[in-house]
């Protein structure tokens, strides 16, 4: 049997039971925080032009988007619901490969669970299936295959939704492997489109296509014996010395889709702990007066990645200020907030803080963790202030709280304003097992 | 101007009175040939089921279906007519990649033009340029790309359907070159899926997905600034060391898609002199009767290549043997003919052919050219027989003729049995330019 093969047979054999309680939680957490993306995401400009074209291409109106009112087919939705909840790249993060995991799987499996009856259970355990192949696909052919230009959430992204929603569809280890010679014939993705509107367009692909070769796999619509270990398959193709031991081993004991982490701020992740130091800073009442008086510098200390990643003065756009040090560090010090409007267009040009944002200086300290900076404030005639964080908020160590979570939703989704039930939504993500009809989710997200 | 932005700049500066007659009907000719394999394809097992799947995605019934009744929507359509035309590998090949460039191109074109006014001279020259920058961009990662296991007609033809729709939409340069990004970020197919039906999904995603980026890029949808030539751009992701200047060089003068040949066979094309050899033994008295009662083998001689390719004995299905030398000398041999039917699955079970297929030998002979063959009958107490074939029909040296073009279109469509009207088809292919609307050519091969 070779690596396809073997795991469509894993994932075929996989039993509920055997799925550990944390791992099933971790699920959720998942899914609640791919609900508040996709309410962030919903009304951006890229997700608009999108939701006017796609809709017109739309065979039905049986499946819904997230914070919006239009209703579209199932491939449509799950394709504008993935690119929605990708959009701001606020979702979730597997860090070893920087995979954002759960949009193309859970849109994928909400628009089917909409036409479907499918089980809260079911669901989950779908959505545990298509991110653990997602990411142990990734794992496989990282670090070559980001490198070298592709866009690892809309490739592996494909293949982990072919499993979930072929899972969903009772599907044979055969057609499973058929469903994944589909995808991999369909995995697209370029890095070069990062911060433009046509990046979203492969992770859609991802949620759209993958489903797409799981219906068609149902059909009997066969692919090749071996779609990502042949030689020129998936893997040799987009990877270079794939791991192909790993993409089997201990598969259902060790769950790579649980080492899942949360982003608190909308941003590149390495500013984490930056933006943790000044929000730190900036609810200090000394440093609030004299931040706008006596401010010399600020200094960020912080491993070299962190300045090579991040040092991008003078941005012009809320999409660019996502990895800008300089603004991160001055938004935060100066509104004590972090969140989508602190990175949005009208944010960047404020001329306060692109003032501030001149006056930040990087000293490298490769002894630093990724996860850890210190961040000095120089003052006129003052004393220094420094914040160091150890290990940021959103890292594996010290990982979102459910009630961070449930806090991130709340926000993200009052701030789309459709009136959604937030305290019933919470309810049936943390509850999802218990709900017949899994789609029912979507009623509840969508705007009436 | 990088060199995206540059070829952008050539295309919507390409003028029709500098494109020169042949050029203009080799347009035609591919179009015709087009044709031709869509009907071929229309009602293949593959496609049977991808229609029955695609058209519950269909938005309308706008567009039409080559040799089928069913309408569907542009998109679809687009993806369907590509998919139909390539599946059995008849369609054309720009030699030098390996490019089948027409099907990709024509598809979108013909579903865009069926519901929009679109003159037979716009259609043409749209036609001309996205099939130009398909195979240059071909050209430019060649042959890394396709021995990588890059399907490169499904790659590159996403990238010149998004030109050639683009360029019948009128898009600005820069709205060009974003289109490129949409279609550079969907550019997918691997050359493992060959041979099963998973490899239709990447052909039909070229056309489809070609076409959508333009409309995306009329809508101010943007995309990177270097989509081709950008460090993690299309061709140095999925190219190594591309050679940028050949894509922009003497564009509008030198023609790379007048090079364009079409096969006299539904087989790989290094088996085109060995049929031809066999059909010229075939049609001699002489050996029709020796066949049957003294054949002791048939001694096929050509290029390593040759026999690398296509020695493949006891093949199980039609599509298998298509790469079979074993099959296509037994069943023109036999049979006289070469067509569809001689490499259907019911051929290939016949035991007839499966055991003249066994007395098949292979001599290498690397002196002749790939266009060449010879084949040898011995016999039992008989003088051998031998045909040498120097050019095989079909080469870029020894083209099929309009009137051969005419012929593979009238039995393929006959075949189809649609009723066509073939020699009107045939007349409006030659005569498009004077066509007020292109897309009436898809009324005329629909099944009504």
């Amino acid at each position: 049997m070779n690596t396809s093969q073997l795991l469509c047979q894993n994932v075929h054999a996989n039993r509920w039971e055997n799925i550990a309680q944390n791992v099933r939680h971790e699920a959720k957490r998942s899914l609640l925080n791919y609900l508040a993306v996709g309410f962030a995401g919903a009304h951006d400009p890229t997700i608009e032009k999108l939701v006017k074209t796609y809709t017109k291409f739309s065979a039905n109106q049986s499946a819904s988007m997230i914070g919006r009112s239009e209703r579209t087919d199932i491939l449509n939705a799950a394709a504008l619901n993935a690119m929605s909840a990708n959009v701001f790249d606020y979702d979730d993060t597997h860090l070893r490969t920087v995979i954002h995991p759960t949009a193309p799987i859970a849109a994928a499996l909400l628009a089917y669970a909409e036409v479907n009856q499918v089980s809260g259970r079911d669901f989950l355990q779908a959505l545990i299936l298509g991110m653990e192949v997602e990411c142990r696909l990734g794992n496989a052919i990282s670090p070559y295959h980001y490198n070298r230009g592709w866009h690892i959430t809309s490739t592996c992204g494909a293949l982990g939704a072919a499993i979930a929603v072929g899972w969903l569809l009772r599907l044979t280890p055969t057609q499973l492997n058929w469903a994944l010679g589909g995808a991999a014939n369909q995995a697209c993705g370029i890095v070069e489109t990062l911060g433009t509107m046509a990046k979203s367009l492969s992770v859609g692909n991802a949620a759209r296509n993958g489903m797409l070769s799981a219906l068609l796999a149902a059909q009997n619509f066969d692919g090749p014996l071996a779609p990502l270990d042949g030689v020129r398959g998936f893997l040799n193709v987009m990877g270079e010395n794939p791991d192909l031991a790993g993409i089997n081993a201990q598969f259902g004991e060790h769950w790579e889709m649980a080492l899942n982490t949360y982003k608190p701020y909308p941003c590149g992740i390495v500013l984490n702990p930056v933006i943790e130091a000044c929000l730190l800073l900036s609810a200090r009442q000394d440093v609030a007066h004299n931040l706008k008086t006596r401010l010399q510098s600020v200094e960020v200390t912080g491993q070299k990645l962190l300045r090579d990643r991040t040092d991008r003065p003078g941005v012009q756009t809320g999409r660019e200020s996502q990895v800008s040090a300089q603004h991160a560090v001055s938004v935060s010090l100066l509104s004590g907030r972090a969140g989508l409007a602190e990175f949005s267009d009208e944010a960047v040009q404020n001329p306060v803080n692109r003032a501030l944002g001149e006056k930040v200086r990087f000293t490298v300290d490769d002894t630093l963790s990724i996860d850890a900076a210190k961040v000095t404030l120089h003052f006129l005639s003052e004393p220094s202030v420094t914040v160091f964080v150890e290990q940021a908020r959103g890292s594996t160590g010290r990982p979102l709280t459910d009630q961070d979570l449930e806090q991130k939703f709340k926000e993200l989704s009052t701030q789309a304003d459709t009136g959604c039930d937030q305290e019933g939504l919470i309810r049936a993500v943390w509850e999802i097992e218990s709900l017949d009809d899994a789609g029912a989710l979507m009623t509840l997200v969508r705007q009436s």
